[in-house]
């Protein structure tokens, strides 16, 4: 097994793995077929499946579970090249062979992302630009009530997911704003050692200029950002949401919006599309992006050089690097 | 003069320095009148320069020339807390008193502003959200000829000023990002130690997907990134300008901005502001933002801070952070 058989499961037809991508895995085992499996019933799957040691998935991964581990006897590694493995993988999967995610190199875009979003909020750069658009402005928003700017300003991070705890390491470079994390999991000492306040989460909200959610999808988060928590964040306070819409009460965020209280940045919704003609689609104190915080691009290419260490380290016996047990699902995004 | 006495120059009205501002310089010195001079013919003016010890200039600051120093015999130190002196200060002060200057405290937004303008561009952001608006279009702008993403992409830097510095300073933390510099003073050791590559501007040009300038505004840089610079960028690219708007030719960018070939980011403008209906105005492939990546709002605190720190070193006969000698003006910005 120096070079085991591999067989690549995602989506067909979107911007996916490229021929880097393919080199990658190439270099460290032998790719069976080039073109991805996008469905446990394609024609060609029984065959390669009876030969795979190594499946590679990506988005639109057809669901791994326990039959067909039956019918890939030889396998023995799924590295899932994306972000949650939820709805993907069965935990059962997880009992039989090992399972590694690619969450963590995921993280470093939507965390970049994230980064950037809050450095133009702080400057209301989204307003400004907004304004110039029409011809009678041209000075920025100046409001002395609530100060633009990146000094002396608190970033929220509700969850120190992997996602969470990137970003608040990408804000170390910026010593003038302090950063506040609300997550349930998080010790004491462990908030010291990262260098940042913990707190509950309304306290979060009224005490931070920009909030931004970072926290798994799971039955208790549902709706964790709700009215009371939007109405605790101070007016002129930006919420940020790169996580899942179903984490945000989208109602009670578009009284707000619709209000002029508050402004939203969201990768996002709930739905996902927002309908046509939802405020929040058109409204200028909001930034909505379609989903795209995540991989994307050449950013595709983490996804697929971490993979192949996965691979690597499966094959030379070492521990990976991101393997998801069964007991970590209840935790994780 | 333990406590020396503070004259403040800059101009009235717009937001500037407030309360905690005046109570950072209170604290190394006696701020004479919290009320800034904005002319030098304000009926306060001789009185106030019999006195003063120290000037804290700042936006605004009326011209400061050898006649005004006659008038201020006292005066030791003109502590400028704002970016360029030039057009301010006048080079025979710099050989009377001593001139400091808050560039390098004010390069800090700049360089952050630019920074995330970088990683947004790099995801399309802006497009994307301009898109999303429209109700046919919800999904990502993906060109696979231009893929997006903060990943394997080449950041041109013009200019290693204290802006670019810092740039390529933020940079770092994101080691899948190369950075190139074109900058004549910049020797091949210096770029080495930054971790970048020095290349001729045009070379940089056709080398990046992201070209931002941070050159000096002077008789030789005028025009600097013109027609043919523009033309050796690769279609999908984008340069951001947060220096001054006559380093870049607009013709030339609105004749790559019309055909939809490049992606401009502009804080500052030849003239500034643009006319109404101008293309650069409302162009979907354009974020035009008034002047904003300098210090805005709290920013200001940063400013005062560092003026109030030049005063505490010129008291303490320490030497300043950020001397301006006469010698330097040709290079600086």
């Amino acid at each position: 097994m120096n070079r085991p058989a591999i067989v690549l499961a995602h989506l067909d037809g979107m911007e996916c793995f490229n021929a880097d991508d393919h080199a990658a895995l190439g270099a460290v085992g032998e790719l069976l077929d080039t073109d991805a499996l996008s469905r446990w019933d394609d024609p060609r799957a029984d065959e390669l499946l009876a030969r795979a040691e190594v499946i590679v998935g990506h988005w639109g991964c057809p669901p791994i579970d326990g039959a067909l581990l039956d019918r890939a006897p030889d396998l023995g590694l799924v590295a899932y090249a994306a972000g949650t493995v939820k709805g993907t993988i069965a935990p059962e999967v997880m009992d039989r062979v090992r399972v590694t995610s690619g969450a963590n190199a995921n993280a470093a875009p939507v965390a970049e992302f994230t980064l950037a979003m809050i450095l133009l909020a702080n400057k209301n750069a989204f307003m400004a630009r907004d304004l110039i658009r029409s011809p009678e402005h041209f000075d920025a928003v100046q409001d002395p009530a609530h100060p633009v700017g990146n000094f002396n300003k608190t970033i929220g991070i509700i969850g120190a997911s992997l996602i969470g705890r990137r970003v608040i390491e990408l804000l170390r470079a910026f010593p003038a704003l302090s950063v506040a994390v609300y997550d349930p999991f998080l010790s004491a000492d462990e908030a010291a050692r990262l260098g940042v306040t913990k707190m509950e989460l309304d306290e979060l909200c009224a005490s931070s200029q920009i909030v931004s959610i970072h926290a798994p999808d799971l039955p208790s988060t549902g709706h964790m950002v709700g009215a009371e928590q939007l109405a605790a964040m101070p007016t002129g306070a930006t919420l940020i949401n790169t996580a899942r819409g179903r984490l945000l009460d989208h109602d009670a965020l578009t009284a707000e919006i619709a209000a002029g209280r508050l402004y939203a940045i969201l990768d996002v919704t709930d739905p996902e599309p927002l309908p046509d003609g939802h405020l929040l689609r058109s409204s200028s104190n909001v930034f909505l992006t379609p989903h795209i915080a995540g991989s994307q691009g050449t950013e595709l290419r983490r996804m697929s050089q971490y993979a192949a260490e996965e691979i690597r380290r499966y094959v030379a016996g070492e521990p990976g690097i991101n393997v998801i047990t069964r007991a970590q699902l209840d935790r994780l995004a």
